[in-house]
């Protein structure tokens, strides 16, 4: 084993332990009265419930999957496989397959199970009068944290293990397929679960009965607690745990690409995303000391504190690779790659934030747009995630090129790299937000004092600014990892040229930007279909359980996230399917060039749909928080119920739709990837 | 001058005569009472004022761009065009260019003026209590025609005078460029003009006054009307003008790739297209003296009258192709190219059709969604939408690749040749819809009795269905001839293979895929700027003209009219100039191989964007319709009122901003098949 790998290794596992240390610290606070508690443990067992019938699920998925790349790529039953069946007897893709699949599950698990004990923890640390803002975001913070620095602990272990135990990057590509499969899976069952809830929960709850968000009277109100779970930590991470392996298994794929443009050699560049990514770790974990605020904060003050932690990680990254560059005497190109990928991914994340921030015009002047009804603002909003495309688009482009001339499509992927390596704390940010956010609710629901839903609101407000941040951050990293996967991919299959004037390319291309439309019509119609059964439900039982409006009867709630929960399930199969066979169907039936043509296709697209609706729905979301913050007619005004109407049609794009397309992107091309030698000749 | 030069001016003269013949017919009708005839002038002097303007703003645009052209192209100022400059000293290209400006415009003006004659007559014929509803229906339809005929007719005369003159495919793609700066224009422009007129009479008459569409006592009422055969007919006509001109031209400059598979020699080649389209002429007349129906028919029978029109002259153009073929001893192949670019547009109409009329369950369902409120419908809507696109997606991969096999790349230029050599009574289907939608709203405001309103609602229907199937029609066109036009630039700029791999290339993809995200936008954001003006100004005459809601004072049309007309002026500039701007500054920046990029990723991405937006806004206003007539709560319920709201959000997207798409589509190739020769080296 390399010095670096022992590296990767020991720094994944100070991760993991001080995930350990976190989560014991998380804990250690106070649970709260009964009430608190029994709130905390109704969201748990929603959670947990939601978890295990979707692992099960996944198990058969996997499984089935696994035992077909064994049988068509290890044991090479077809007779297709260039170099054919693996020597040892071992299905190596398959096990590095159901090691990433388990991996990703694992982070998502370990990110959910804490984040569900944490809120009502939150909420209660909240309730000190003399430092409950800070005691709040410390809490939430290191929930979040738990999730950033499992992800990370776990998925550079993982990779890092299967490069000692099979080398070739082709195999360890298994090792990324599983993880997006899992990943594909968590997006859209959990962004198909929250926003069922969600919308179901608003719909009935506050538009019907008129009773406020989060009212314990609400049957739908503990499902839209784990929604939030289930849909922003487990999906989210998951996501990211697949960007963060898909970009180091592509870096290193593209290896010998970069030996041929720098003075290093290619056994060095093989190991450089790993080193890279343990400095990442290092750096972040120092990064989650430096989040704290003093009580009273304002908004922005908030937000700087969250800042110090990322940039200061990121100073890190840089001070930790250039000295390892120098050290290791490699090409100081290599910094330069990390610099413009980090910077890159920052530059993208505010631009999300330029948009969606009431903090800015965009988002203002959206908001202004409801003074002439609902159907202005979302044209307003349509056409603002369509203009918020351009600048990441730029950025990426920029990204590239600049990348490419510093290291050719090695440096392409090596920006992936640098640009998620101080995932750890990014990830914990994100994670960060849904647990103030539940904190929120459940102070309303136990009845806390105003001051606590103050204190948590203004945590909340931040947690939407940082998840759209973190939205913005998480497709520009799939772009990236996507475009240098499909480099790994153009490797593979032995084609170097994908003309585009060659009529199977362009089908290929014409085909993979449909895909995007249709994976997130099924998404977002799948949304619906799950809200009306989800109204229908919270209908009937206002309508039938008597005294459940006086507050003198408790509502079902299990009913509810029972609900939420088949529907994800049923809704997540054929998008989930759609994925992963239109590149194996255009493989077969077209060929390798028209895959390529898909993969481009369905990354340039599904990239800009993806800002589009993350961006579209942040704003509509904040363009309604900055009503009810008094302006443009204030909370309960005709305005109001017009930004209501933007932000419950936003909830779809920005939770559900949206990000699954991140995955899209990565999937499909880690499906060429790992099964485009059986398509060649 | 050759044989089929001599047909193809003879058809073109034909079809010129027969929109006389027709002109005459339509203006031969009754132009009612004082009234009507006080209406009908208001709309005229509108629209008149409207052109006038427009012409007069793109007079001056059209002659810096001709000078351009005449500068760097014929004259070769900076010495870059391959072949040097000019032998002739005639600015032979920037002449074409001129030429095709004026003849679209000249197009548009004819159909226009037309239309705004037709609407009162259409509306003072179904006053006729024996057989109104045919005799409303001949005038909107003959209305129609003469716009269908008059674009192709001058089309070909003018495409097939630049051949005779100029014999280039490339010079007389100067043609095709000058007919896409008016289309532009005329889309963007018209677009704007007809939403915010349209969105500002409906927020403030029948959202804010109660008072009912078309109401005589809304300012915005006439400037409404105008919209229509602005942005409806003038838009459209140029739009398929510059469709039916630039399938000409790519098949002509492909001729060699043809001759390189088929039996037939590229000279037989080049002329083939004219005289498939000196046939399609010729059949699209006959077809038009096939459209008539009985009094009390129903939607289906009034749909099949006007089909029997159009798949008689689709026969009759593939019987006369057959014929030709045979008799001029050509390869017959060409034939089943032809025959698959027919089939190939119906099926693309046919799936607009179903996805938008409330025949069927997509929008049935779509309107069951209001039950739950706006942000449901419109969340249903934006994914009908978007699983809209998957059947012409298809179908446009699988033309494509049935002509390419039949006959290379100028197969798939001539199967766009095919689509649109029933142009003339597809389009007169697709004009007379707003004449008959005027025409109800003539018959509301002059008083007219029920009948003929009931009348005029029938024809209007089944205009809707007639416009939906058309826009589907003119995307699919588009997309086919923006294809045979980007391979016409890789011959021009001697670059034949455009490798994704190649940064380059994978960068112009990006750019590409960008611009239809922020033309969209961009036109969204202008209908939205420029209807808030409308709203203004229609609250400010209900609140200083005393007496205009009781009706004893008349409104200030005028003032209205013009507020939409120098919001469309101000507004179409930036959209038009980014379309033009941005494959000219990739091309000099970048390079010819970026360009290609370019063109692939914003054919690919507008395409499907331009079906999203055209199916989801025909969808929601088919769903409003399908409530309006008793369905799902009716009319006035809160249904209606969600309805409403998605109606109102499908505007801009199928009025404006989609069909711009298709324009952005054609003009960004043309601009590159032109402006080409520069980039190379």
């Amino acid at each position: 084993m390399d010095n670096i790998q022992i590296i990767a290794l020991a720094a994944s596992l100070l991760s993991l332990l001080f995930a350990v240390f976190l989560t014991r610290n998380v804990l250690s606070h106070d649970t709260g009265n009964d009430q608190v508690k029994f709130i905390g443990k109704a969201i748990q067992n929603g959670a947990m419930a939601f978890l295990s019938r979707e692992y099960r699920v996944l198990a058969i998925f996997v499984l089935v999957v696994a035992v077909v790349i064994a049988a068509l790529i290890d044991f090479d039953l077809l007779g297709r496989m260039p170099n054919g069946a693996t020597d040892s007897g071992i299905p190596q893709t398959a096990i590095a397959y159901l090691v990433g699949a388990v991996g990703s599950g694992l982070a998502g698990f370990i990110g959910m199970s804490i984040a569900v004990r944490a809120n009502t923890r939150t909420a209660v640390a909240a309730q000190n009068k003399e430092n409950g803002l800070n005691a709040g975001l410390r809490v939430a913070f290191n929930s979040g944290a738990v999730m950033g620095v499992s992800v990370v602990g776990i998925a550079l272990l993982g990779v890092t293990l299967m490069f000692v135990a099979f080398t070739d990057a082709s195999i360890v590509a298994g090792f990324g397929f599983g993880a997006s499969s899992i990943a594909l899976f968590a997006r859209v069952g959990g962004g198909i679960y929250t926003k069922a809830a969600d919308v179901g929960a608003d719909l009935v709850g506050k538009v019907e009965q008129g009773i406020p968000e989060d009212d314990p009277r609400n049957p739908a109100t503990i499902a839209d607690n784990v929604g939030d779970n289930v849909g922003d930590v487990a999906g989210m991470g998951a996501d990211l745990f697949e960007s963060y392996v898909g970009s180091i298994i592509a870096t290193v794929a593209l290896a010998a690409a970069g030996a041929s443009t720098l003075s290093t050699g290619e056994s060095e560049l093989i190991l450089f995303p790993l080193l890279v990514s343990s400095i990442g770790i290092d750096a972040s974990i120092i990064g989650t000391f430096l989040v704290r605020t003093g009580e009273g904060a304002s908004m922005g003050r908030l937000l700087w504190s969250l800042r110090i932690g990322i940039f200061s990680s990121g100073a890190l990254v840089l001070i930790g690779t250039a000295a390892a560059i120098l050290l290791l005497e490699l090409d100081f190109n290599l910094f330069w790659v990390v610099l413009v990928g980090l910077v890159a991914g920052q530059l993208i994340g505010t631009a999300s934030e330029y948009y969606t921030s009431y903090e800015y015009s965009p988002t203002r002047k959206l908001a202004e747009q409801a003074e002439t009804g609902p159907a202005t603002i979302m044209i307003g909003g349509l056409g603002l995630g369509m203009v918020s495309t351009v600048i990441p688009g730029l950025v990426v482009i920029v990204a590239m090129y600049a990348a490419y001339q510093l290291a050719d499509l090695y440096g392409v992927a090596l920006a992936a790299v640098g640009m998620l390596s101080t995932l750890g704390i990014t990830l914990a940010t994100d994670a960060y937000g849904p647990v103030a956010d539940n904190a929120g609710g459940i102070a309303e629901q136990a009845g806390m004092d105003p001051d606590v839903r103050e204190r948590t609101d203004a945590l909340d407000s931040l947690g939407n600014t940082t998840a759209a941040t973190g939205k913005g951050f998480a497709i520009g990293s799939a772009v990236l990892t996507a475009l240098a996967l499909m480099a790994a991919y153009s490797n593979t299959v032995n084609v170097s040229v994908f003309n585009i004037m060659d009529l199977n390319v362009m089908m290929g291309l014409i085909i993979g930007s449909i895909t995007p439309f249709l994976f997130s019509a099924l998404t977002m119609q799948a949304v619906g279909r799950a809200a009306y059964e989800m109204v229908q439900e919270v209908r009937r039982q206002f309508r039938e359980i008597t005294g459940l409006m006086e507050g003198t009867a408790e509502a079902d709630y299990a009913r509810a996230v029972d609900i939420s929960t088949r529907s994800a399930m049923r809704e997540m199969i054929l998008p989930g399917i759609i994925a992963i066979a239109v590149p194996i169907v255009v493989g077969v039936v077209l060929g390798p060039e028209a895959l390529g043509g898909v993969l481009i296709g369905s990354i340039a697209t599904g990239f800009l749909f993806a800002i589009m609706m993350a961006n579209a729905g942040g704003a509509w979301d904040n363009a309604k928080k900055y009503i009810e913050a008094g302006n443009v007619g204030g909370k309960g005004s005709e305005q109001h119920s017009a930004a209501v109407v933007g932000d419950t049609v936003g909830d779809p794009f920005k939770d559900t739709s949206g990000p699954a397309l991140n995955i899209l992107l990565k999937l499909m091309t880690i499906v060429a990837l790992v099964f485009g030698p059986l398509f060649i000749g």
